[in-house]
Order: structure tokens, then sequence, then C-alpha cells
């Protein structure tokens, strides 16, 4: 059908334990632990294991993947190449490389996704030099981008793998202006598949992974579309046992509706939670609540901050429209009704998937 | 393949020469003039004109577009219901319904788009009503929203034909607030399909249309995907020879990329124009240029406007990024790379369309 599509057989070579078209769990800073990204991979997808804003135990955080991955029930086979079938996601702003390295050396997960670099996708260059070095290429850069300008830039300086098209829907930390997937992932790729066009040596075309916004098989077989070659959850993830999340948060994914109108894209949530350093292009989704409004009507940031502290002590009651908790959420929110177990969600959002496309999956293992 | 898409004969039904997946053409106020809405509608889209902030000149519009319909050499045949085959479309807290009847009265037009009520879904009550009354129910009743809420709403209130679902990346006005088409065309979907399955008598599944930031086939088959049984088009139009649009706005329009990071939504541009009373929780989505730079930067709005007056008088040279004069566009600006005839438009994008969907097109006429 699509072009885009006839390339997916590179993704199948990178992560063959894989299905087409290729579900990722993104790798939410805090939640997103190993429990969570094994059985994704399990289920033929990409799960992430969020390093998030440090590095520091990231070795035992792999460790517990390649445990998890071998139990003998249902070990999934490692690829050809021996890398881990998972990934690792950092914020390169706050992370640090070489803290990264040794365990990245001796694990060598299949993918690490690199976001948010302090000052522009230059910085990255260290990280795609250095990982392809203690890896011996096996482990594969992804980046993520919310812009076309990003993207070029990415494709140019780090080859990247994988490139994960960010829209503005997504829950957590994107861009504070930008598109969502339906123009920015057909920008994107033809952008891209006309630098790749330009340069020599290109041995496999940068696969798109559409990510903001999505819940469910409708909008995985949207982007495909659009050109991507797969997408990536997140809030659908929220409501999954394997992820780390308190259950107030969880109970709220469940409640919201209306995505588009119950979350907004603000900065206040880090700022109560007193985390700093994002670069100025970035804030985050999240649904509406108690600190939002009561910043908007004037609250200073200082007295948030210390009822946000208050509100912790309540725990899941903290949570909700009245409540103070940080609670992030893409616009796909309204659309997730139950809590499945990880493995269900990416099988049924395939399945989904390949019945709208009118497809049968490609795989060679599921 | 999607459940939504077997009802597309609903639509055929109502606007028989048309042809699946639906393309309209958006009643953009000041461009979309009975030329482009023709020229649509000819090409078996469904083309609307915008009577806009006013309805004055409405019985003016529908005369020359009866007219350009009756051309002999490709006259487009009247559907059954004898209604006139392109439709109206109203800003509502603006125009006058009662100013509008007469005209609608007289010629029928198969559609009228209503948008932005002042206070809230409740005020297109009488809008729905007067006109089915003066039509005999022969022009159908379209409402735009930008909301799970609004859509409910609309269903409970005004039984509409077809909701045009905005999403966040559509260029001009628009909700403030709101998610794109990728989660938001499925909720309005799902809530719409819940209601309608409680409603006695329902004769027709309301139509959903995806509208923000479509630009091309790709854009039309995920909307498809997503939940609708076609799209909108605005932005695309302004790059056709039909739409009533300065040089220098069209020249602006083929520039543009990225168009996430080139466009923003503001209130500004209206400002300046001296364009009051759109209802607080709308802004519009235009491309960047000194006019927003300058606000930003903190100049009065006093200061701007006076600017703003002074740039038209430079006519096409006061467009562009230096530029000042208001450029309403969508995120999918940056696909936007040549002006094509209004009909080449619409017969390329069903065409790819329907290609990506794997299908040929549903029509008894084209």
């Amino acid at each position: 059908m699509s072009a885009s599509r006839d390339s997916s057989t590179v993704l199948r070579n990178d992560y063959p334990w894989t299905t087409t078209p290729l579900i990722a769990s993104a790798p939410m800073a805090r939640v997103s632990k190993p429990p969570l990204a094994v059985a994704v991979s399990k289920a033929g997808g990409l799960g992430f294991i969020a390093a998030g804003y440090t590095s520091h135990n990231l070795e035992d955080l792999l460790e517990e993947a390649a445990k998890l991955l071998s139990k003998a029930s249902d070990a999934l086979a490692i690829g050809e190449s021996g890398t881990l079938p998972v990934g690792v996601g950092f914020i390169t702003w706050s992370a640090s490389l070489e803290a990264a390295l040794p365990a990245l050396r001796k694990y060598q997960p299949c993918a690490v996704w690199l976001f948010a670099p302090p000052t522009g996708i230059r910085d990255l260059i260290p990280w795609a030099k250095q990982i392809r070095e203690v890896t011996s290429h096996a482990t594969k850069i992804w980046v993520q981008i919310g812009s076309v300008a990003d993207a070029i830039l990415a494709t140019e300086l780090l080859q990247p793998s994988v490139l994960v098209v960010q829209g503005s829907d997504a829950g957590g930390h994107a861009l504070a202006q930008g598109a969502s997937l339906i123009s920015l992932v057909p920008e994107v790729h033809d952008k891209i598949r006309e630098i790749q066009a330009q340069q020599q040596h290109v041995k496999h075309p940068i696969q798109l992974l559409a990510a903001g916004g999505i819940s469910d098989g409708r909008g995985l077989a949207a982007s495909v579309q659009l050109g991507a070659q797969g997408c990536v959850l997140g809030t659908r993830f929220l409501a999954s046992p394997e992820a780390l999340i308190a259950d107030g948060y969880q109970k709220e994914v469940l409640r919201a509706s209306d995505g588009g109108c119950s979350t907004v894209r603000t900065t206040i949530y880090d700022k109560v939670r007193d985390i700093h350093g994002w670069p100025a292009c970035y804030d985050g989704r999240g649904l509406i609540n108690q600190t939002y409004i009561d910043s908007v009507n004037g609250l200073s940031e200082e007295d948030n901050q210390d009822l946000y502290s208050d509100e912790l002590e309540k725990g899941s009651e903290g949570y909700g429209p009245t409540g103070r908790i940080t609670t992030y959420a893409g616009t796909g929110v309204g659309l997730i009704k139950e809590v499945l177990p990880a493995r269900d969600i990416v099988l049924s959002v395939r399945r989904e998937a390949n019945r709208l496309l009118g497809q049968t999956p490609q795989s060679s293992k599921l």
C-alpha cells in the first residue's frame, strides 16, 4: 500500500521479535520500569525503560529486564545481534551519558531513545557516537523530535535508526509549540526521504514512529497512513498493571474524557514539583487540576509549591480535578476506559490497526 | 473496513454528486466565494461559500453559484431534493440568521455549516429549526465542533447531518484549547455512536468530517481510519486559483514549512484588524509574522494596530515573516508546494486516499 509501509522490514531486521506495525511503549520517567518494557517486548512490541532524569541505576534496571526476559515460561529470544530486546530512554539535558555507558556496554539494549537535548540536536552527537562505540553499533539510536527542523538536523548529524515523531497531543513533555501528527508525520516523512535520497551510503531508510495522542488501533492505522512504520503509546500504558503508577493517577486516566479539554500544556506541573532545567521550548501536558487553575488565577509559584507538598501527603486522594498532584496524560486519555495487561494492549491495538489496514501482521515470531 | 466507512452511503444519498471519501472545502471568510465552492462540487466534493461574519449579500453569492453551476459545458446536476449543490458557512456569533433566511429559502443550498455560536451550542437551536423550516428540510445542518462536549450537545440539541470535527492544527479560528484529529475524531465517534444507539427514530448516523491540518491524501486516509467519513480542506485551497486571496498571502502559503513551528494560535491577528466579538474560547492559527512577535515582546495593541494599518498599504509586500498582514494557515501549510486548480486538488487528494485505503471510490457520477 503506502511506500512507507514497504520499508517495515527494516524494523523487523533490527528487532526480529517485533510484529508490524511496530508498537513501542514510551520511556515515561518514573513509570516505565522493566516489568512494563518487558511485557511490551514479549507481546511483539518494543518496550522502553525510562532512565529518565538520571542514569545512575541503569545497570540495576537492565539486570532486572534481562532476568524478566529470560524467565523460562515465556523467554524472549535475543536478536541475532545479541542485544537485549528492550530499549532505554534518556532525558538528555539531565541524564549523564558517561554514567550510562558501562551499563549500555554490558547489556546492549536494542535501542536508546534520546530526548530533549539541552541546547539542540547537536548536543546528541556524543551520545550517538559513544553509544555506538561501546555497543559496536548493536544498540540503535532513536531520536525524538517535534519539528521538521529537528528531524532534518537529527538526520544529518546523527543518522538515527528511528525518529520518534512527537505531536502536540502527547502527554508529559513535548515542544510547547508544534503540530500534531496529522501534518507533522507526512511533512517529516517527505523531508527525510528527500534528504536520504541525496545521501550516499544510506543502508536503511530512517523509520518513523508516531507519538502523541494515540490510544488504540485507529490511531496506529492513521499513523501508518500518514507515513509512519508504527507508533508509540504512553498514556495508554498508564492503564496497565505493569506501569509503576499511583492508584489515584491511574484512576484519573480512566475517569478523564474529552482529552483536548481535560488536559493542558503548561510548565506549572514541573515547577510545583521543583523540577527545573527543562529547555525553554518544552512544557508538559497533564490533566487540569487545582495546581493549574490556581496558577492561571495568579497564585504564586512558591505558594503553589507549598500546597503541592501538602497535597502529596494525601496520597491517591491528591489526584483529580480538585486535587493538586501532577497527572501527565495525552489527549488520547479520553479513549482509555479500562486497565489492561500491557500484552493485551499491544495485541489489541495491533490487531485493530491491521484490520483497518486490511493486512495480516508481518512477523516471523507471532 | 471500518464500521464508520460503511455509513458513507448516507453522504452520497444527501449529496449525490459527491464521491467517497468526501472532501469539503472550508467556508473561509473572505476567501471561499462561489468560484471555489463550485469548482470543488464539480469535482465530486462539497464546496462551501463563506457567508462569513455577515449574511447581507448571501443572495448575490448564491445567485452567482447557481449560474456557475448551470454553465452548459460542465453543468452539475441538481440533487433529487432540488438543492443547490454547494453549502454556506456562517460565523454564527456575528452573522444574522434572519437576514440569511430569504436567500436560503430561495436557493436551498444543500447544507449550512454553523460555527462559533456566541455562548454555546444551544444558540444554534433557532438556526437549525428555522433553516429546516424555510427549506422543508432540504438544506442539511452541519455543525462544527472542537470538543467532545460540544459534539454531545450538538447531537442532542440539533441532530445535525454532519459534525465537522475540528482539530487544533486548523488554520484560522478554532478552540484555543483542544485536541488534534488523532484523538478527537475517535473520541467523538465513539460518543456520538453511543448516544445515537440510545436514541429512538434515528434515521441516519451523524457523519463526521475531519478538519484541521490535512493537506493531502495521507491526511484524508488517516481521517477515515480514525472514524471520519471524509475531511475538510481549508489551507490547501488557499493555493488554488479559485481562492479569493492576495498574491502575497498565497506566496506565503507556498513558502512556509514546518507548519507547527511557522504558525501559532493567537488572538492578536484579530485585534490588529479590529475584529472583536469572537467568543473567548476561540483564537486563530496563522503564520508567525512581525505582528505576533511584537505582541509577544510587549508592543501595545493600539500601536500594533497602527502599524498594521500602515502595512496594509504595502499590499502583497506586507506579508511574510517580517511583514504584518494576517496570514491564517493551518499546520498542514508545510505540505503545500504548488498552486493547483481546486478540481485537481480534490481529485488528487481523493485518489491518493483511496489508493492508501485500498479502495476504489464509490460514486454513481464520477
